[in-house]
């Protein structure tokens, strides 16, 4: 096992109606003039946003509101959003919606405490010193933005899809109700849960120490989600496995599923994000599409790992060689991924790429992670298409 | 399941020498001024002292130091740190050492920061505004007040035990090297893994909600410390075993296993607070010698969670009724404790308490909860007295 650092410091308000309590939080973390940053038309129709900017009101906090973080947010939504809050004198963000608006919001944080072009932190060429401070309500779970350092944006030209890490982008606040979720599209709800347990899955297939601790929290929050995204498929409105997936989806991603590891393998998200950056899918059906793919490439040189997973999460029957209990996890993994309606390969995913996009894919991504990357196997450029390439 | 709140800001660095970071992580919580907080010699003796003042005298940050915390720690020593505090201008408190050095530095930062009597939030008559901020350096794994908001301090006349929480007492940083625990006497040892089960144990045994995912991450921390107590008993020095029951312990009491529930029971603290208050017996003694007896009375009061506990964290046989298997989980578990040479009744702690004391104890408990307290089962002071009783 590795040492580790472990640093969550967000504040929780987990529960129904937490969403009243915005405007104490803000003022408990000393915002006084709020952007109020969100993505499409869904939390103004629910009146999701009614609610919120009454809330401020009646505390008497000041805000402006910028809408249109879509899924893989923009670049220039970032500039602009930098450009607001220089104007109105922001010093508080506050983000309501999923992944996207979140995303959105810490680099618009990072641009406001930060001289020159957020971009430069995207492009790994230097580290950000600040980040005004924000605070999240969440109505996505998916991508655990509202606990995790990182966010992901997209750089239109070239469309070149970025994530930069930071502990200053970590939120001071989330407020996660779950009723707020309820009103997802059954796919977008499946996409959820599919990312949810990608992060948790890509700190435990490593070739890198382990704890046994880590192990056991990872296939419980696994177990969860798996189980639960079923109980979503059948009843959308289910609270309590609303709750389940949505508290899931911060603990897999802030960090305490990778304790004492490596830092996790990453490949599938990298793989993930070229398909996002060129064709604007949704990144858990992107995911689950090439999950399958990278784990046959893959799991000959990270066995014991593929063999406890199909064990202890997807709940194989313990018979035959290591390498067929391997398989088995697999394919029971894409059995589940198929149950909840998330595609397996880029075809089911909606995409249909020539073999030049698969090799600029490729290209990009070795490009992307500095030539090669992953800890259940190191993957080289050639070994990224020939993932690929399985995936059609 | 309930609404809940998560808040665990404290910067865990975990692993081997990273207490050689105590200065820098002391400069970046702004830092000037420190107390040095410890208990007895074994700090001395072992060189640790000295290294961290060394780490101190090199980075140019001034101290003072303060020994003597005692297991059960005392008010009087409380009131010496807060007057030598304010004597020095100490503007930041760094405990070295295990739960007794880190509650003592708690209750000293409450008063530093606060006016009046610090023994005030102790006896519950007003809430603190704000703490000293603190760092830990831990040596001895057990507590979890490395990223917990609680404390217990005794106050030496009439030997009143009382804890308090406060997110302002969290721990700003909490270094954790697994080989400052090796040298621990195994009687400490076998304590700690004790305290540290029994804390994820109390938020466990509930009539309240509860959530799967918390369920699954209860368990599967119990299961681990289980595992690696008989690890250490057997191995001292294996590092694996020493990070594994380290990390547990602070997740074991940060609120991670509580998210969901009704706040836990927390009766057998309390019992066991009496006696630590009457006799100062090891506190981790003192709960495995009263939880048998505690389970014995309440099981039928909370049999779907005594069954649950005895199949996924005792790993008994799934057969009989819900009643025999909840009995062979509490079996199962008085086992481990003999496996561990921890006591399972008084005789085997080593105190023998009058009838007149038992009493004095069950009513002292009684005041100190206000009448009666339990989720799993609600105990007044007949209950528990008859505890008590059963436990001699």
């Amino acid at each position: 096992m590795f040492g580790f650092h472990y640093f969550t410091p967000t504040k929780v308000v987990f529960g129904k109606n937490t969403e009243s309590q915005a405007a104490d939080l803000i003022k408990e973390f000393g915002g006084t003039k709020v952007l109020i940053h969100y993505g499409g038309g869904s939390v103004v129709r629910s009146g999701l946003l009614k609610r919120v900017t009454d809330n401020l009101d009646a505390a008497g906090i000041s805000y402006v509101a910028l809408g249109g973080a879509v899924p893989n947010p923009r670049l220039g939504l970032v500039y602009e959003g930098i450009e607001l809050c220089k104007k109105e004198n922001v010093d508080f963000l506050l983000a309501v919606g999923g992944g996207s608006a979140i995303d959105s919001a810490k680099a618009i944080g990072y641009g406001v405490a930060n001289e020159g072009d957020v971009w430069d932190f995207y492009d790994y060429k230097r580290e950000a010193k600040g980040c005004l401070p924000l605070g999240v309500i969440l109505t996505i779970a998916a991508t655990g933005s509202e606990m995790s350092n990182s966010s992901v944006i997209t750089k239109e030209e070239g469309l070149v899809k970025r994530g930069y890490s930071s502990d200053f982008g970590r939120p001071k606040f989330a407020i996660m109700n779950p009723e707020l979720t309820m009103t997802l599209p059954d796919y977008q709800t499946a996409c959820g849960c599919t990312d949810i347990m990608m992060h948790t899955m890509e700190r435990y297939f490593t070739n890198g120490g382990n704890m046994e601790i880590t192990d056991a929290l990872a296939e419980g929050l696994l177990r969860t989600v798996k189980k639960n995204a079923v109980i979503l498929r059948d009843n959308p409105k289910d609270y309590d496995a609303r709750a389940e997936v949505m508290w899931a989806g911060s603990l897999a991603h802030n960090g305490l599923t990778g304790c004492g590891n490596d830092g996790g393998d990453w490949m599938t998200h990298k793989l993930e994000h070229e398909l996002g950056g060129l064709y604007d899918v949704a990144h858990g059906a992107g995911l689950a599409a090439i999950w399958g793919s990278w784990a046959r490439y893959v799991y000959k040189n990270c066995l014991p790992r593929f063999k406890r997973f199909a064990l202890n999460v997807c709940e194989v029957e313990d018979k035959g060689t290591d390498e067929e209990i391997a398989l088995r996890g697999i394919e029971a993994m894409e059995d589940f991924y198929r149950s909840i309606n998330m595609p397996t390969n880029l075809r089911e995913l909606g995409v249909n790429p020539t073999e030049d996009e698969l090799v600029l894919m490729a290209h990009k991504c070795a490009v992307g992670v500095g030539g090669e990357m992953g800890s259940a196997k190191v993957l080289n450029e050639e070994a990224m298409l020939a993932i690929f390439r399985a995936s059609v």
